[in-house]
């Protein structure tokens, strides 16, 4: 099977979803400015999560996982502005309120209502806000641009996707910006599908699926309190539950990845600040996790994204991360390849026309490519350049 | 006894050495411009010495690490805009040569010399101005400043001072910039006294010293293939051989962590594009490695970076730093504090007035201070703001 992506679908393109957005006032940043929205599903459904692992992390990620425990999670309700971290006690009342008055809202019981909030860290929600915003919220079936626009932060586009598999489909939206690296950082994605699934495959392919993507995407090396990735699965498309060995499981696996890489590197893509996607691939690693790890440790480099912003063939900065990571390395065998071209094998450079690779490097996505000659093991993640843009966003992003 | 920084003292400041520098061709860009510097002690010494721990490290390395083993190391030629790293065996013999024209010029045996490079990553030494400017170093009793000048890359000004400890004086200098994180970074610093110092209490004096000073500074958390502290004592003050439990070890102790501090920090302020140095303390760790960990996770996040760059008091970054990193912490002891403001304890935020805060952020040093509850271990570490003018200063290196 060949995947297709629709960039123009969303998390209501299965059937038997709604969503919608408002401006509540919360957000005084950031493109289009909707600062709440609610997704839904019109049916029950199964649910999968995946969450930050910080131990200071929101309460809405107290809540969220309660309600993925509780098993009747269909919905969720989202702010961006604020990302009600750092809070305390109080933090946790205003998300089990916010999630109260979604779910009074759309007449669905506070046990199906997922919760979410982001954007600054430290600051209480403006209840009355997000109460008159939830009101104002209309869901409908094709409401899932303005959800997908509501979840942003810094972020400058919208970022939603669907794609098909057999009778179904599978649509999704994310967002990302800053604070954003393995872990999952500020990132929110909500994906949907109208396939019936197991609840535990569902939770197994989300999992390996956010390993395979949004674990391996990395902005500025900064985990947020409130990631979270949400899948449900309603069933609405009809069809026997799909789980492993069962006709559609390996089409879904696909999908499912086809989805969260394209969301993960338009996450990567729309950085702060950024103006290139950069895609490193470690080769010939001794295990998959040494080469998960060079590739964020390239990934998070400033030296490596500097230049990659200065179209600068500067391989030796790549090298320099390789010789202080901790991943085992045959020093002879080790090569570097920057857009195809390769600059460094068998311990030394390798003479190259700098104006052929600079020009190969001045367009909107880079490869990084190295191979260790350790193993057999290799992994291929994303980030973006480091522009002064980044440094202007985020010297004045609270006062 | 209360060290007193000389800040106008240099690596020749104690007796017995002789310095100088000159300009071979090789530096393209940074202060002063010269790029070739000697160092000799005129009497037999003790050294020691730290390097990377960077597996791709320079030849330079190898050469002075088979140096500090073969005891009889007295005197170091270095040269700035070329690393010699990744440069396989013609960088290695490149290395040797350059050690044997500068033993030859200074009427030493090759084994006395210690050989470092730094600046740009990959490119072969050209050999006939390294050999032209050595030939055109002239050696002083005051050379220190020149020789401090020498090792820069882009740094904006050249760092060294004295100390005096009883009868004896220690000086140095060094040089940092960018690519500075824990384990060195590409940093050079030479350091001499003419105190007599047993050989192993100079080892162990400078292994501690270097772990408390420039492994707890980080500009942009990359390590160079070229690191490198190297201590010499010729005893030239005469006097009984220094080591532990002798009298004036305390005091030498004393003075080479103050001066190693003292540069360090300078290295730090100086940072690439740097406007401000950051001072990050960690108290009530669990373990000295975990606030040393600490220290350093909050010294390469971009986003406290940027903050402080903004006089920003988004202490929340810090708290996201905190729930990511790995090290113990009692989530309801942890506090927060920004120059002095505490902004966050008992999992909330505490009520600040921003302007005030925000003030005390714009001078030239800013201290984060963070209490974790978990212990009674701590640590200070420096850092510097992330700023525009490293993204271009980065971007445009090489090329």
């Amino acid at each position: 099977m060949t995947v297709t992506i629709d960039p123009t679908g969303s998390a209501t393109s299965p059937a038997g979803y709604r969503a919608g957005a408002a401006y509540a006032g919360i957000k005084t940043y950031g493109a289009g400015k909707l600062d709440l929205g609610i997704l839904v599903s019109d049916h029950p459904a199964t649910a999968a999560g995946v969450f930050t692992r910080s131990r200071l992390h929101a309460a809405t990620i107290d809540v969220s996982r309660e309600r993925l425990e509780g098993g009747q999670g269909r919905a969720v309700v989202v702010n961006s502005g604020n990302a009600n971290a750092s809070t305390g006690e109080r933090g946790l009342q205003d998300a089990c309120r916010m999630a109260e008055i979604a779910a009074t809202k759309t007449g669905l019981s506070t046990d199906a209502m997922f919760v979410n909030s982001t954007g600054v860290i430290g600051h209480h929600l403006p209840m009355d806000k997000i109460e008159a915003g939830i009101e104002a919220v209309e869901l409908s079936a094709n409401g899932g641009d303005d959800f997908a626009r509501a979840i942003l932060t810094t972020d400058l586009v919208p970022k939603h996707c669907s794609v098909r598999f057999g009778p179904y489909t599978l649509g999704g939206c994310a967002k990302g910006s800053g604070m954003i690296h393995p872990n999952m950082a500020t990132m929110l994605a909500y994906l949907t599908t109208d396939a019936p699934i197991d609840r535990e495959a569902l939770q197994t392919a989300l999992s390996e699926a956010t390993d395979r993507s949004f674990n391996l995407i990395t902005v500025d090396g900064d985990t947020s309190p409130s990631d979270t990735v949400l899948l449900f699965a309603n069933g609405a498309a009809g069809g026997d539950a799909i789980m492993p060995g069962s006709e559609h499981y390996d089409a879904f696996r696909e999908a499912l990845d086809a989805v969260c890489i394209f969301l993960a590197k338009a996450i990567a893509r729309d950085g702060e600040g950024a103006t290139r996607l950069i895609e490193i691939t470690v080769n010939g690693a001794a295990s998959e996790a040494d080469a998960r790890r060079l590739v964020r440790d390239i990934g998070t480099s400033p030296l490596v994204k500097t230049a990659v912003h200065g179209a600068d063939p500067n391989w030796g900065r790549v090298a320099g991360v390789i010789g202080r990571s901790e991943v085992a390395i045959v020093e002879e065998a080790v090569t570097i390849a920057v857009c195809g071209h390769r600059l460094f094998e068998r311990t030394v450079p390798i003479p190259y026309e700098e104006a052929e690779v600079s020009r190969a490097m001045s367009g909107e996505e880079v490869t990084i490519e190295v191979s260790l000659g350790a193993g057999e093991a290799s992994a291929t993640g994303w980030t973006c350049d480091l522009t002064a843009e980044y440094i202007r966003i985020n010297a004045d992003y609270t006062t």
